[in-house]
Formats: structure tokens, sequence, C-alpha cells
């Protein structure tokens, strides 16, 4: 975790997966930590995060008039994804740092960059 | 990046983030990023991830009897559903190591780990 | 509407349509019906429905071991999931009943039925 | 089914329930079609429907701009998440007919008509 002036800057996939493994075990929570279980919860949190965008129409980027709090639990619907995802990952034995860094490689290869004259 | 012996050990959010928005700049995509064209893309690589999942019937941990090639799949789709969702955090201007960091802690205190003897 | 003895028997994919039609004029909900609203709305009552599996691994068919209010709750999830998909495609001009009679006869052609000597 | 001058004007659920029931005797499928790979198989389609309407920016109600081929693409996605929503309530023991109706009856509670003057 890079940490300046008390306050989070980045944080590792792997970091998170530890975590996320830790707070599993400390609640006796790995039974329930099946690959289709933790799929599941995670479309769950996708229809969360997909409620605060059903009856807005079109959204600027940057979500300009937005309220501070829907802008935080917008943070937090995010959050819920990205950790189920992360312990899927984990769960399956799936390196997604590794992973990640190659999709975007692989990425690039197929959409080259637009070249300018 | 974390690298050790040319292997990527740990990626942050934040350096996802910046390699996205890089990527989308040099193919001048930024125009398509908006966040509900973002959140479709992402519910589309869900749909891509259950597709894996589907006829399978329950699936243990660590995937032992499944094919090399079908983890590989399996590490795309998962980075597929990663890379939508950091961009559409970094494009809605929510910071998600931040929001990631505090989610685990809230949910922490709302499930105190067990207490033993 | 098919009744027998003051029970719904079946319903019709255009009866249900117009039920959600008016059902949305009455309201004045119709400013709000727009195809990626509903589709977003859909893809909310998805995570519902996936809430109601995500921790219970393998079910079996007919659900022999459910309580009777859980068996409620996901017929109502089910329902949530189905009206906003007849109000989605109804709203994008979809004859939603020709269409799937359609991708029925499609299907049966492309996976043609097992022969028995 | 209802059929007006050879084109099918609406069908009931049930009946494309039991469809889909004789579909899936005829190719041995009901071997696969468990509640939790049925509510999978739902997600992917979701997903491919999500897919036809991601980079679109906001669309209008009736696609006035799409291509004649876009719409029947469409129409196949609806249909692939309507025939797999029903086998799954059918394979859950679930009557959607008699849901589907009350559910309707249930909002108008929840949402009473504006009154006009």
């Amino acid at each position: 975790m890079e940490v300046k002036e008390d306050k989070v800057v980045d944080i590792g996939l792997k970091e998170l997966a530890k975590k996320l493994e830790d707070f599993a075990k400390a609640r006796d929570w790995e039974k329930y930590h099946s690959p289709r279980n933790l799929l599941l919860a995670m479309v769950g949190e996708i229809g969360e995060l997909s409620e605060i965008f059903q009856w807005r129409g079109e959204v600027e980027k940057g979500l300009p008039n937005w309220e501070e709090s829907d802008k935080e639990h917008l943070g937090e619907e995010l959050s819920d994804v990205l950790l189920y995802l992360i312990r899927l990952a984990d769960i399956c034995g799936i390196d997604l740092a590794h992973a990640a860094t190659n999709k975007i490689l692989k990425n690039a290869i197929k959409y080259p960059p637009k070249c300018f004259p």
C-alpha cells in the first residue's frame, strides 16, 4: 500500500486479495467462498451498481451534478464489485495482477494506437 | 508495479487506471467512455465470465480439473471485468483505491471477527 | 389471459406488455422508460435474483428444502426481471412473442433433437 | 398461441415453458438445467444484450436509426434472456404467469396512479 500524509495513494491487487483472505479466515467464511457463490455475489453487486445509474439517463463524466452522498454510495458499490472479483480470482487460483497486465498488452496488439502524420 | 525476476508480482489500482487512460487517449477512445457506456460494457464482460461457469454445476476451489486453456480464458474474462470497472471508477472521478480500502474497514466493523476462547 | 376457477392459468407476452404500458401511462412514468434506463433497471433486478441464489451452493430442481417465503420472494424477483424485459422489448418496438417463437424454431434447427433407433 | 393470418399474435408464458421443456427433453438436456446453471446462462445472455447497447450512448424509443439487422439481433438476445428466465422459473417450480400477474397488482398498490382533478 502506498500511503502519503496518512491517505492511501494506491493499493495492489495482491494486497487486496490477501486482505480479503484474512478477512474471510477471521470470520470462518471460507466455506461459503466457492467460485460460483462468489460469482453470483458479484452479479448481485453489479445489480446494486446498475441501480445507481438506472433512472438517470445519460450521465456526464465526473458526475458534475451528483450529491456527495450519491458519489460515496457509488464508491461503495464499485468497491463491492471489485472485492468480490478479486476474491473470485484468488479462489480460482488466478493471478489477476499478471492476467490484467497481460490483457492490456494483448489489447494493445489487437488495437494498435492511431498513427499521426 | 512490483516486478521480481521479470514477472509482475503486484500492480496498483491507480497504476492500472493510468494505463487505461493512456490506452484510451492513444486510440481516441475517450469519447466512447461515458459512465453508462462503460457500465454496460462491464455487464457484457460479466456475461462472458458467467458463460465460463454456466454448465459446469458446482466448481471446486482452485479449479482442479480445468484445462490450462480454460484457466487462461477465465483470467482474461476476469481481467476484462476488472479493467472496465477501474476505468468506470476513474471516469466517474471515484478514487477506487481509497474507496475499496474504506469498504474493507467498514465491513470489518459491520461483521466483527469471531472470538475464540 | 386464461383464467380457470378464478386463478390465472396463463398470460400472454403481449397482454403483459399492454398492462405495463397502461401502468406507466397512468403514473406518468413513460418519460423514464428509455431503452438504456430499462436495461439497467433489469440488470438491477438480475442482481436481486442472483442474491437469492448466492450463498446456497448448488440448488436442486423444485427447491425441495426452501421456505415458502423464499419461494415467494423468488417469484417476485423473477417477475421483476420479466416485466422489465417485456417493457424494454416493447419500448424498442420489438415484437417479443414473434421473436421468441422464432428463436425456438432457430434453436431447433441449430440443435436437432437426438435420434433414437 | 394466438395466430392471425399465419402470424403469431401472442403467446403465453406457460405455453413457452412447455415448449422449452419439450425442447430440453428431446435433446436430453434436462440434466444440465439446474437452477444455478440456468441463472448463469441467463446472466450470459444479459451480457450479450448489454453489448448491443454498450457504445451507443442514449438510445431513443423505437430505435429510429437502427439497421434492420441490429433490430433482429436485439430481438434474438431479448428472446434468449426470456427463454432462460421462463425455463429457470419452471425448473424452480415457480408459476411465472401467476407470479407476474400478482407482482403487477402489488406494484399497483405500492404506486397508486396519479389522480387528476
